[in-house]
């Protein structure tokens, strides 16, 4: 069932909550692909309903980024959501998210803002606002949708760990579910940005797992230390791949590691063309 | 019943919701008084169940206010909660709302920012990220207490605004119900901080009334301009009196007004040595 409105969603979950139904909620920009079906894979094998949004949520794009050139398919997102189990596709307008003549600064709308501490660091740094953004469209969402379950790929990792914080933080009564990155065949981490990439730019896009994968086979191999771990990295890079960080960071609390462990993540993000691709991957197990 | 942690809490209104029974929120930070008192009962009047909270919350204290010294009465507060039909007394620690070594820094917590817009001005020109702690910690609350009803006082004016106004932006499923000003018999408006009143400031204090009052009774006589009904104002003031502000807005988004209408909200807030006292009074009615 296609949903436009905040009002109609609400109905009907109340009417599942008086049954005593569980619901999941799988937020999305939409360009659905198969990191985001595993997403809602899990969500119907969890709940006893399944809401997935599609919002193109502009308070988290920067300026200059792809906020106007995202790809919006939401006929094909909905058939993909529906023939997956979803109960519910919400896909307000940006006038019903955000009033009308949406006045999206804050000056005039109330935000949520994770702690500086987690966002001045990875894309938070080039993003600058970007985790507010999510954090205020995701708080929104979570209480419009009232889900027991929210699940979030830990494709974009430092989004994941910010909105567990933010949880924490504020008490929110929905417990958060991490879903595994979902890889094309020669490893790419899925992404609805991959669809930018030209031929050319999509073989050179293995960079990013390469890197990881090497770096996670040499820390197997008994090295711990982060500044030799980056060392063989470099080696793969090509004059076309501009890197904005590669980073070795705690799972919990984002804190800087010089000594690699099994609490670890290893942050990429890359630029090709005008391609922006992120990656990431657990040391442990 | 008095609960300290928000576990407990969770589990009893768990229980109530499931018997279907509504909850409201009285969010507080003790020291009770008649004004207080008539949030609790209007709760009780409109709820199968009263939850208020006792916290004096740090983060919404300005380095120099008086977070140390604000008064903590939490055994006649239970008392008298109780009495006046109040189902939980939610008296939870800083370290429970916060965290252990509760680091209380956006640096480190997830924040709820209200716009600028509603907090350049008033209470919150003077006492600079007052309103990010307030609006932090009842975002927080109702997390915890899932409340369908929240009572708030027009004594604090700019909060409840700012409130409604969280609520609305971030689509929290909480009916805020601002409930009236309670005054002593002289006119002073109730207020956990006119215990640090002597006897001679106790009387200056009456000068907050006296010019919203006369104010109004102008305003009924017709005049209109703001400049007009300030001046005759501010002939109430003696030297021991230091006017803070004293200021003509509209009652929903805060917007300043030159001509006064039936929107109006007329605010002041004085100094009286170290004791700072607000009020207000809307013009209509």
């Amino acid at each position: 069932m296609l949903i436009h409105t905040i009002a109609e969603v609400r109905a009907k979950v109340r009417e599942w909550k008086k049954q005593g139904l569980t619901v999941g909620l799988v937020p999305t920009m939409g360009a659905l692909h198969d990191g985001h079906l595993s997403l809602i894979k899990k969500s119907v094998e969890t709940c006893d309903k399944t809401v997935i949004s599609v919002f193109v949520n502009p308070i988290q794009f920067c300026p200059g980024e792809d906020f106007e050139k995202y790809p919006r398919t939401l006929d094909a997102d909905r058939k993909l959501a529906e023939d997956a189990g979803v109960d519910i596709v919400f896909a307000p307008s940006a006038e019903e998210m955000y009033g009308a003549g949406h006045i999206m600064s804050n000056d005039f709308l109330t935000y949520v803002i994770p702690p500086f501490f987690y966002q001045d660091k990875l894309c938070g740094k080039s993003r600058v606002g970007h985790f507010d953004g999510v954090c205020t469209v995701v708080n929104k969402l979570f209480n419009i949708v009232q889900p027991d379950f929210a699940f979030f790929g830990e494709k974009d990792r430092q989004q994941l760990i910010i909105i567990q914080k933010m949880v924490k933080d504020l008490s929110i009564p929905v417990e958060i579910v991490p879903c595994p990155i979902v890889r094309e065949d020669d490893g790419l981490a899925m992404s609805s940005r991959n669809r930018y990439l030209n031929d050319e730019e999509r073989k050179d896009a293995l960079v990013l797992k390469s890197i990881l994968f090497n770096i996670k086979v040499c820390y197997n191999s008994g090295i711990k230390d982060v500044k030799a771990l980056t060392e063989t990295a470099y080696s793969y890079l090509k004059p076309c791949h501009s890197l904005e960080y590669l980073d070795f960071r705690d799972k919990n609390d984002l804190e800087s590691k010089t000594i690699a462990d099994n609490d670890t993540i290893v942050f990429i993000a890359v630029k090709l063309g005008s391609v922006r691709l992120i990656d990431n991957i657990a040391l442990a197990g």
